[in-house]
């Protein structure tokens, strides 16, 4: 395998796609052509990346590399070894699973350990994703895909603490429940040290509603310190390198918005399991418009995150929650940071906090320290805001800021055009509603709902508002809610009886 | 929708990933972020790209674009509009095609159109592919397909002329009737303004061999003037803006090595379509590592092809041929190149002779000009050698070259272990050390056979040679040759007896 040493030399780029810059005449001489895929190395820090070659900008003998490698130690004329790239072992692994075949055990841990290495182009990944998505996987291989994910990340060690951990399948906009189930668990003195992700497929995750009132981007010896001196943590997982291949699949899946289910079992589980977690709460919502739309596709999945967990020596218990319309009412990082804060403060929207009563309530019981009962006392009594802040000051923010002032200057507020009742609430065009008015990137914007399903409403009442911080996104989100209906409101509130 | 407009600045940069570069506080006043889309307009010009941003390399009020948007008229400070993209409506139409529903004529259209204004991530179209590919095209989905690839590029009109074409579906390593069928056709006086593709899946195309010869890339004025001038043309498709769409989903199926059935039969009709041909005869290997492992499947996609030919008013014959070894004894752009030198002077392997004959053949009975008998003649009496020769004249070539001296510099032999018979030779196997070798990209890599099937061997006897331009890539070639069998070697001949 033909070799080249060049001299490292700063572009002046921010984060984007994965190229270093040959002349090209070393590309040529290397043998590598645009687009082809080179690994670089320095020391034992091995990376890929794809080849733009040009005739000045680096001169025969360098190679131009991102100012963000000075991380691992590189300056300016550094040599970095550079090689062409084989063939990933995982290309004929993921045409294997296209064809609809089962991969085996090895075949799993070669394209987790590839994915990790950035060996594998966006297409390759699209395909893979895809190919999960529609072929589905097998027990086996959601374990194997688990363990494989787990065992190339790093994992935290609590010692014989027990940790707790809550995770809630997406597709709900609002169910902003773990913050305030973390503040009411590590009042009550259980360990949590929850890692969220940013928003997948929806206007905001836990990671973007937490970062409204302070930093949720740490070290793991950061997190060490802020779980010892709190109890529990709300950070961001993505800088931890729990798991990272999760996150690089999670980064293929969004722009279609697909999570295949046999993915987000072993993302879900493997994340948990390198977090040091033993007892695990999984909320799966079932609904109109939430991922499992019935409740025996819920209950299935439940039965695979408990067999899943008990593989991994965790106990997991499940809580099938409605989820045919948006929990609370903010819908983005603003709007669902005020709900928050209105559910310490004992208002906040009743769903909001009987759901992280419910579920604080599992997880106290499943580590005998009390029931939804001790939840609610802890809630009621203002130790879980304490709590909470205490952690918001751990995490370097301000506790008691006032998080309404962050809302988007542009406003466009929604009335009833006839009386009667809330029937339906679409959770896809509301999310969708938010995500054009520039959630969760824009923290301010989103949606505020001011009535929710069953509620009566005469003409002209408000039934929502939509908040942003760009004028033009704002045109846009308005645009998509008067062209897809939000709300809908029937004569008879017959949608209140409900099934559960 | 906001807009900016930047001054241009040339990059530096080869052709490579579709990126432009702007000042980081330019992106934040625009709204956008690392890698998200854009669309840049001038004029009636619009492109999309993503977005790289920088703090120094590119000053506010500019934007680094590649040089090559010279040909869009674009100087150094021409004002370039930039608009934030919005999301492609193709997103909803992949994830239909994802979930296995059929598309409709307006969404196969959209879909089509956005793709050919480079709209799509390589996720995006990653997952489009494999989705096809899985769920499969119906009739009216390829229909639909084929005619609005046709209908967003250029087509070629040569007015009432008789205009004929063929096409060989690929999989079958050395298979270069192309520039054969071309010569002798031509010679007949029937149009043949022939273009192909370069490699996808193979180790080269008719255009990479026919670059060994002269240029492949024109525009269509010049083809219209050298098939003018000449009766006919081998030429590289993608120059000419025919179907543009299916180049751009054959730079995804390429990484995988994918091409679902219902897009190759697009891919290909799309093609003779807008190239103005009416009589086509379609090559259909099979057997044995070629496409299509059977008959059965391979009279299955004959008859879509005629189908697909009638709706778009033209007439398709099919011909099913063995496609269980590799055609003519070279492998790669050089080694195929010397094949063809060989048939055109009375030599060559016996199988490309014999097909290059039969599919002439079958092109001269369906304009009523002859039938194989003629193409024979035309070959054995040095018409075709001279009808190829004029027209590598007239794609600026020079006749006569000995392309033998093109053959890589490094070569390493292969002898029979054992003797007996040749009772299989491994497609794939074949196809990969040629791969590996270099070819298609370095043109002198490849291998040549000196032993087929149903040949009868001793121990010693040379099976075939690899070549390689470089000697790393040789050696990984060997590598691979010495692991996975290229030749079986029985002792009794019993894969002579074919069921065709």
């Amino acid at each position: 395998m033909r070799t080249m040493n060049l001299k490292a030399k700063f572009m002046d780029f921010e984060a984007g796609l994965p190229f270093v810059v040959m002349n090209i005449l070393d590309a040529k001489e290397l043998g590598v052509y645009v687009n082809d895929r080179v690994t670089l190395s320095h020391g034992k820090i091995k990376k890929t990346a794809y080849i733009e070659t040009t005739k000045h900008l680096v001169k025969t003998g360098e190679i131009g590399i991102r100012k963000e490698s000075v991380k691992y130690g590189i300056k300016k004329g550094t040599l970095i070894k550079v090689v062409p790239s084989k063939r990933p072992a995982s290309i004929e692994i993921i045409r294997k699973k296209l064809k609809g075949h089962e991969l085996k055990k090895a075949e799993i841990e070669t394209l987790v350990s590839e994915i990790n290495a950035n060996r594998l182009s966006d297409i390759e990944l699209g395909v893979f994703v895809s190919s999960v998505y529609i072929r589905k996987l097998s027990q086996k291989e959601i374990l194997y895909l688990t363990r494989a994910m787990i065992s190339c990340g790093k994992c935290l060690d609590w010692g014989d603490r027990i940790v707790v951990d809550k995770h809630s399948i997406g597709g709900v906009p609002g169910n902003r429940v773990t913050p305030i189930v973390v503040a009411i668990v590590a009042a009550c003195g259980v360990l949590m040290p929850k890692t969220s992700s940013r928003a997948i497929t929806s206007p905001a995750g836990t990671s973007d509603t937490m970062e409204v009132f302070c930093d949720v981007s740490f070290s793991s010896k950061e997190v060490k310190r802020i779980v010892k001196k709190t109890g529990a943590c709300i950070v961001w997982g993505g800088s931890l390198d729990l798991a990272p291949v999760d996150d690089k699949l999670i980064r293929i899946e969004h722009p279609l918005s697909i999570d295949p289910e046999g993915q987000v079992l072993a993302s879900v589980m493997s994340k948990k399991k390198s977090v040091g977690s033993k007892y695990v709460v999984i909320d799966i919502p079932y609904g109109d418009g939430s991922k499992e739309g019935d409740i025996a596709g819920a209950e299935e999945i439940a039965k695979k995150f408990k067999w899943l967990a008990r593989q991994l020596d965790m106990r997991a218990e499940c809580t099938i929650t409605r989820g045919d319309q948006p929990i609370g009412f903010g819908v983005g990082p603003v709007p669902e940071a005020i709900d928050i804060v209105d559910v310490f403060d004992g208002k906040g929207p009743d769903d909001l906090r009987e759901k992280s009563l419910e579920l604080a309530g599992i997880l106290l019981k499943m580590t005998k320290k009390g029931n939804i009962k001790t939840a609610k006392d802890i809630l009621d009594s203002g130790k879980a805001k304490a709590k909470f802040y205490e952690i918001v000051k751990a995490q370097n923010g301000v506790p008691g800021k006032d998080v309404r002032k962050l809302l988007g200057k542009h406003r466009k507020r929604f009335f009833a055009s006839c009386s009667g009742f809330v029937v339906r609430l679409d959770n896809r065009a509301v999310a969708r509603t938010a995500k054009l008015a520039g959630a969760p990137k824009d923290i301010g914007s989103g949606i505020i709902l001011r009535a929710k399903k069953g509620d009566k409403i005469s003409k002209g009442d408000l039934l929502f508002e939509i908040y942003a911080e760009q004028k033009y996104k704002l045109a846009e989100a308005e645009k998509y809610a008067r062209k897809n209906s939000l709300f809908f409101v029937g004569a008879k509130n017959v949608m209140v009886v409900e099934m559960v």
